[in-house]
Parts: structure tokens; sequence; C-alpha cells
């Protein structure tokens, strides 16, 4: 099956898969200003960590070709476009990368360049995730089943993916028995891009209810558990989509491999630790219903944050495209970011 | 607020609302064969493992008024009622308490016995769940917030509640913040049934997805996790939703209490532990979406057990309407079920 790419780059615009609509529909966006660059991701139209990467380095290239390329207007352009999602930290820097790119020329040249910047930005995704699937089929032991969380494939990166890749890599080298899949409430990436993925791969699915979670890791019937993650700190405290932790934390209770599986631009040195990343917190509205149907009666409060933090002492082993960190993870992280 | 009752039994019937319908709508559906207390139970239009005691014993007595009393007739369908959900412990002793209450009269004096025979369990139910309450609420520090997931209230066993009951007591002393309920997916029994609950008792009450449970419990919001039980095998091991070994196991790394709030029924000394419990595994087609409403694509395997099992050892203590059972279980659960 041919790879699946939720972007693409055609200037003077950005297309991208509406991932609110899957699997029922599938139906393109046209990005071709800022608004609805930053819509797009603050809607969760387009989501994924590392594909923000993709969205921040060429939303700042579509910008460009309404506001001109002027250096304050870029720095401008690339802010607001890391702020739609503050704990996403490869929007900022995927947005920043482009400001940079272009401050080393002169104005006529600018335009052409973020453009040139995005389209290396992109195919460097597609070469990481490769390089990330196969450093984590590694670890698994042949015929693994693995449990993933949320959604950490090709519609997350724009390559293979980070814990998908890892599972698609172990499949087509034969190793690879099922992935089973949560639903991930509230907004159901699991249920809705993950098990579309799996089964658009022809891969083994299972799909559970984030409260079985618990209950299939204690029957014996994984390997490991394998996510993404949206930023990692400097001790290797993982940020990822709410409910990562519960699972985390089950899986250390019974012996089974909890490993992350992100690219080296999640990596957030400035923070020492989990508590200083920052979480978002979400419109209590998902909570309860989803869609136009609600459940729930009105009115009532909710809790919603859109991250949780796992510690790195329930981290077995953080798979990146350099390479896997074990822990002690703070001199592990120290070295993959030095690697080339 | 007047206490609500979900069952209401009137010769020669059986009246509950449809808890599948709320909080949209209050139906009340009309039990008046055996087949029809069946498919409400199979259904989870009527579902809570104490108020199950209520329906297994009334439920007799519906099927008596058309088959007659004899008694071989009786004992089949007491146990065709307890084979409609295997986990459900209550179920199948409150039918099979009506066949002893009937098989100690002559004939023609048994349909009238096994009708008083039903009122008085519910009865015992209100009585009950309001002593549990008490001795709950009594484990609570001053000002407490509590989690709990699925439903264990007045929709669950005819009374007060059972984890709910300890939260409404703990609210009418003054002792209590704030209940957080989990939506319980894949039912949503907490997001439909626990917030209506709450609402209308007028308890400060917030809902979350099932994956940020194990955030809010890191967070320190929430000085006690409370649930109710379906079955308690003789070393304390409880099966209770799916879900809660995932809140226990969280609880525990957290040093939050885990309490099970369940009535002296739900023991099953014939269990040595969990291992034993038999779990029922529920349609694949509840997992992937909600009501007619489908979120994955079709086809998807689904693992979708209705229980999971909380070992003992996660448990801090099990609350019952004849007082509170600490650890080690094995003896305090002999000593409580001798108990007057």
């Amino acid at each position: 099956m041919d790879p699946f790419t939720p972007v693409a780059i055609e200037r003077p615009l950005l297309r991208a898969i509406d991932q609110t609509l899957l699997p029922g529909e599938e139906r393109w966006l046209v990005l071709k200003d800022l608004d609805s660059v930053c819509e797009a991701v603050s809607t969760l139209r387009v989501r994924g960590a590392p594909l923000l990467g993709i969205v921040g380095a060429a939303g700042v290239a579509v910008a460009a070709e309404i506001s001109g390329t002027e250096m304050g207007e870029l720095r401008r352009i690339a802010e607001r476009i890391g702020s739609v999602r503050p704990t996403a930290v490869e929007l900022a820097t995927g947005a920043e990368g482009a400001v940079i790119a272009a401050e080393k020329l002169d104005a006529p040249q600018r335009l052409d360049a973020l453009w040139a910047h995005a389209q290396e930005y992109a195919a460097r995704r597609v070469a990481e995730d490769r390089a990330l699937g196969e450093f984590g089929a590694a670890l698994l032991p042949d015929g693994a089943a693995v449990l993933t969380h949320c959604n950490a494939g090709a519609l997350a990166t724009g390559g293979i993916g980070t814990a998908l890749g890892v599972v698609q890599v172990a499949w087509e080298q034969g190793r690879l028995s099922r992935c089973f899949a949560t639903e991930t409430r509230p907004l159901l990436q699991g249920a809705r891009l993950t098990a579309w993925e799996l089964a658009r791969a022809g891969i083994p699915a299972t799909l559970l209810p984030d409260t079985a979670a618990a209950s299939l890791i204690a029957s014996g019937q994984v390997q490991a558990v394998v996510t993404g993650a949206d930023r990692i700190a400097a001790n290797g405290d993982s940020a990822n989509k709410i409910g990562t932790y519960g699972l985390a934390s089950v899986a250390a209770r019974h012996g089974v491999p909890f490993y992350i599986a992100a690219p080296r631009t999640t990596f957030d040195p400035g923070c020492a630790s989990g508590a200083e990343i920052p979480i978002e917190y979400r419109n209590g509205r998902e909570v309860g219903g989803f869609g136009s149907q609600r459940w729930s009666p009105d009115g009532i409060d909710a809790y919603n944050p859109a991250f949780d933090v796992t510690p790195a002492e329930l981290i077995a082993a953080i798979v990146t495209e350099a390479g896997v960190v074990s822990p002690p993870f703070e001199e592990g992280i120290r070295a993959i970011l030095r690697a080339p």
C-alpha cells in the first residue's frame, strides 16, 4: 500500500486532510492564509506533534505569500502559530526554523527559501520516521502484540508515524502479531484515526475502550506499550495525550515495557522536568459527548486536560530517529541531541 | 430532594426506569413476564449489582404470575434470570432467595410470599445503603473531594447507592467538597447516570474522560477514590466495572485511598480469589461508537470486557452496610459475613 501523506505543500498554499472528519469522510482543507492555518491547528483538524512541525514551517510560508517577508512580520507570524497549541513544542520550533532559514537571506530570496525549507522539513520527517521505526521494532520480541494510545501514525507525523511507525516496521518484518489501540477519549483519535490507519495498512488490529487497557495489560496479551510524545523534558518526563500516564503506571505494575517513540524535536532541554511542561486545558464540552451528540446533563463542570505527564521512571526507553535512549535519561538525552 | 427509586414493585408487574435513555428521557418500562425481565437486564436498561438483586427477586414473582408456582418451574425461572449476567452475583442470589422463600410454603401461599419477599428485599436495600453510606462517609477527611467510576448510586441499588451513598451522606454532613465522575466508556454510565444523579442531588460535580483520571489523581485534587463492586472474592479481590483496576493502580502510586463500597451480598466466598471470578465479555459494537453513532471504520476487532478485577492489595477498605472491612481481608470478610 502506498504511504499516506496527510499534508501536501503546494505553493502558495498547504492542503491537509481534515482529521476531524475521519474515518467517515476524506475531505481536504485548503490552508491559504495565517487564519486558516491557525484555525486548522486549534480545532485539531490537523494534529500530531511532528506533523504540526511541518505545518509550523509551511504555515510561515503560506502567511508570507500574503504579508511579505519583512523579518519582524515573519517573527510575528511564527509567534502566533506557535501560540495556538502551547504544549506541542514542534509547532513553535517548526515555525521558528522557517524564520531562521529566512533571516540569513535578503528579502527577495526569502519566500523561495521558506517554501524550500518547508519541503525539506517534510522530506526529513519521512526519512526520520523510517529510521525511528527500525530502531523501535528491534526492541520488540518476535510475534509481539503492541498497545498504543491516541494517534502517532502517518496522520500525526507526515511519515509512517512514530509509535505506529514502530508497529508498521515490525509488521513489514513479520514480527508483529497485532496492534491494540485505545479509543482515546475525549477526541477519539484512536477509534477514528489509528483504527483507520491500521485498517488501511492491513495490520491485525483490536480497538478497546480506554477503561479496558489495564485489564488488557494484566491479561498478558501485550508485550509492549508504545506511544508518541508531545514534549519530553531534560530528565525524560514525557507529556503525551491524556491517558498515557495511566497506561504507563499499569504497564510498570505488570513488567510490560512502556516505550515513547518521538523524534528528537520533541525534546525540550529547557524543561528540567515534567513539572515545567505547560499543559493545555481544553473546552469542557468535549467531555460528556462527542460531536453534536450529548450524553450528560447540561451544565456539569468538566476536567479536560489535553495531556498528562509520564514520569521518566515508568519509561523503559525513548526511541528516536537517531537511536534508542535508555535510562538514565538525563545523560542519554544530552548525548542523542548531540548525535548527527 | 426526595429519594429517587428506579424500580417499583406493583403486583403483578415490575416497573423500572429505562437507564439506557437517561439523562435525556425518563421512560418507565413495564416488565410483565420473564422475557421482558431478562431483556431489560441483558440490555442494561436495568443495571447495577444491588438493584439487580431486587430485579432477581421480583422477576421470579413476575414470572410466577404467569407460570404458576410449581417448585421445579420456579427453580428454572431463577436459573434463567441468574444466567443473563453471570458476573453480577446478586442477580442470581436475589432470584434464588425468592425460590428459597417459596419452597418453605405450600403451593397456594407461594405467590403472595414471592411478592412479599420482593418488597422486603427492596426495603432492606434502602436501609442498608443508608448504613453503608454512614460507615463510608466517616472514612473521608473533612472537605474531601471524591472520585467515583461508573454508577453506584440510587439507579444502581434502589437505595441511596453504595459509592454514591457514601458521597450523599458526606454531602448531607457538610463534609464533601465535590464529586468527580468518570465518563465510564463504553456505556458511559458515569457521564449519563452518575452525572444525572449528582445534578439531581445538587452535589458539586465534575465529569472527566476516563483517560483524565490518572492526571486528576496525580494533581492531588481528590482525597479518595470510591467505587462499587459486582463481585468480591474471599481474599478481597474485587470485580467492578472495567476501568476500576486502572484507577486503583494509579491511586496506590499516589497514596490516595481506594475504597470499595458494596453490600455484603456482593461477597462470593465461593471464589477464593479474583482469578476465579467469571468476567462477562460484551458485544464489540459497544466499542468505537455509542448508540447509533459510529466513530471507527467498520469491521475492526474489539476487546470489550465488562469488568476488571482489582487485587486486594490495592484496596484500602471495603465498606459494607454492616461496617468497614480493612486488610487483612480474608479474616475481615469472614467476620463481616457472620455479623448480624
